[in-house]
């Protein structure tokens, strides 16, 4: 059959091929630590278990409207208007299949072909597919790293704007850096999207999975609502990965286009899936606090490890379950230069340890000197984690 | 914000607008009966729910492959293979969040902008939409009615290929015609297709809601499965419509597109639905066989009503759980003429029975003069059907 020509633009995420790796790696009898996932190996918290069975057994086991059953989409704007101090309504909230499903029908609402969008790389990877996918220009933002951790390179970013940049990507509390912005950083963004009449994608999927301190949402600065698209999930606050339900909220008239596209695209999000979603907002609060605490002490384990390592760099994010340690020196004293790919597999090889590098979140960008890896601990527990770093460090010291 | 101009392409499902106004009707007191519905009012099979809830509580809660877990794509080729004589394995199954998403994900793989997609008119709506959404000129192809039910107008068909005719859609076992093919004329489809070297999406949603005979997939035909994607989905055999599976099965090339269109769009479908989904499949049949006889009655009770009413007359389709009656001559004496929006309300009003018109269901032809309504009896029972159809027979009368 023949291919569209469209498909040829469409990205991937590289680290399933990390995963599929790892896998083989196992099934020849090897321990393998994955490190490499960006999944949870934490149950669901039993309350939402339970009201999604009982909502199933009482018959909501049939469509339901495109954008999501009323309870949920009201239960959802009040939780983040809570958090966030905005003023959203039922009408501002459009259930998904997922939080990834907001980025293609982001893309797909407010960039014309050939228009620029601003993304964060390293980033989620769908970001830099999907701009591209739809025939849009993709504009890598880059991040500066001090001892605190990581930050956007506003000046950089600033100078990237033309009047063709559309719209922009913010993933404050980031996949794959574990950064987020200080209420100055926050205030410059919001300040250049107002400037330029930019459509912004909050990509908010770790707002809720922080360890000290309390997020902030560009969202909340006046202005911001009535231009961003806020990207929900339930997958990480719940553990819900594989339930697939997060949601699309910002202005109506956004709202009602992304509505029309789920009517197009996949009719409406599981219904009795909303109602478990709905008891993970509205009931017994214990189950994410204690996923939280689980991953806060796997954190500490990991990035103590880390720092103890000849070479690697970690610093600690309040946030997200990704840390992104810098390796250059050990990278290039095991003689791997920038060959990310061997210096990963001889890791794998010798440690056990799988793991994702910078290569998997975007492109790397031109000039790139400092070298880092990926490291997520939501899908490993703490003993896993020591053993696995404690296998790194020795190889770190050799 | 600004909205992008594709989005001026999109359509939508306008039978949603129907629900509205049948939900405002009954909400102002009256008696509504749901003949609109494409939904189901019959309980998923308990074994189908139990292995689901299973499967959640064991913790099939994480993210799954893209293109679903092995289990369920192996037992789904398998189950393809027996009811449609094909050789499909694991690899041509791309597990989906409902049979929809096959539609656009179809058109996005196969066809370029400009390109011209033959589909069905009647028909479902969303192939208008994702057609010309997606930058394709969509060319409707039509139906004639004989006393047997409808048939396509093949040489009418025909006559719509161009060199630039790159896929048909072809929804047999039809929505909302309840049409069925005749080997002649599946293979007269199939060698036009071969001949002009099409994509031919294969919308089988309803291939196993039939009450007599057998289903045949053009797919069985030689040289068809190589060029074929079949949408094939849970939703109508099992009851399971909003719990969103279905599948696209066909050619390793497409279906490895639509697995990474999959990473993009919604990184997989649910988890524990998929052990749901293996259940129904692999487990006691006597579920689906249940609901096909409760369906049957439903279709028996309706098409002897309908067509006892005067300026009335409906075939009655061995498939699907839909009814395409004529409606030409009341509809003129009730002086609507073409006027089907005001038809559908004078009946809502008069009788309570809320139904969709010809005008759900595609843009109508140039020169139509015969009138259609199209009733469904998935979300109505017997008692419902009768006590309708009564009041419509009484306004028929009038
Ligand atoms: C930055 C970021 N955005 C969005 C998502 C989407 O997650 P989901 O589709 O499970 O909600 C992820 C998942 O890893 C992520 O890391
Ligand atoms: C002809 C046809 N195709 C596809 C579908 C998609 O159904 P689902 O997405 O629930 O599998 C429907 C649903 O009504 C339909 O009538």
């Amino acid at each position: 059959m023949h291919i569209a020509d469209r498909i040829s633009r469409l990205g991937t995420e590289t680290a399933f091929a990390v995963a599929a790796r790892a896998a083989a790696h196992k099934a020849a009898g090897h321990e393998v630590f994955p490190f490499h996932l960006g999944d949870m190996n934490i149950p669901t918290p039993a309350n939402v278990m339970e009201a999604a069975c009982r909502a199933m057994r009482a018959g909501k086991t049939g469509y339901c409207p495109s954008p999501g059953i009323p309870e949920l989409r009201d239960a959802l704007a009040l939780d983040v208007n809570a958090a966030r101090g905005t003023s959203y309504a039922m009408e501002n909230v459009a259930i998904q299949p997922g939080g990834k499903p907001v980025i293609g029908k982001f893309i797909m609402a407010c960039m014309n072909p050939g228009e620029e969008v601003l993304y964060p790389n390293p980033g989620y990877p769908i970001y830099e597919s999907q701009i591209e996918y739809h025939g849009g220009v993709a504009v890598p933002y880059r991040y500066l790293r001090d001892t605190s951790g990581f930050h956007i390179d506003l000046d950089h970013l600033q100078s990237l704007i033309t009047p063709r940049t559309r719209a922009i990507i913010i993933n404050d509390l980031q996949n794959p850096l574990g950064a987020q912005c200080s209420d100055a950083e926050r205030n410059r963004l919001a300040e250049l999207a107002m400037r330029h009449d930019l459509a912004v994608l909050l990509d908010e999927a770790y707002f809720d999975i922080r360890y000290g301190g309390k997020s902030v949402s560009l969202a909340s600065i006046p202005g911001m609502a009535e231009r961003s698209v806020i990207l929900y999930t339930f997958s990480k606050k719940f553990a819900m990965t594989g339930w697939r339900l997060g949601a699309a909220i910002g202005p109506r008239e956004i709202i009602d286009v992304v509505a029309k596209l789920n009517v197009n695209d996949e009719s409406c999000s599981n219904h009795f899936v909303q109602h478990g979603a709905l008891e993970g907002l509205t009931g017994d609060q214990s189950g994410p606090l204690a996923i939280l605490s689980t991953l806060k002490e796997r954190r500490d384990a990991a990035v103590e490890l880390l720092n103890s390592m000849s070479g690697v760099d970690c610093p600690s994010p309040e946030a997200t379950f990704y840390l992104f340690p810098e390796v250059t020196e050990l990278m290039s004293r095991k003689g791997f230069t920038d060959d990310y790919a061997s210096f990963a597999e001889d890791i794998l090889v010798k440690t056990g340890v799988s793991l994702c590098t910078r290569l998997h979140f975007g492109r790397p960008l031109h000039g790139e000197e400092r070298r880092f890896i990926r490291l997520a601990y939501s899908g490993i527990d703490v003993d896993g984690i020591r053993k696995g770093l404690l296998a790194l460090k020795t190889y770190a010291a050799q």
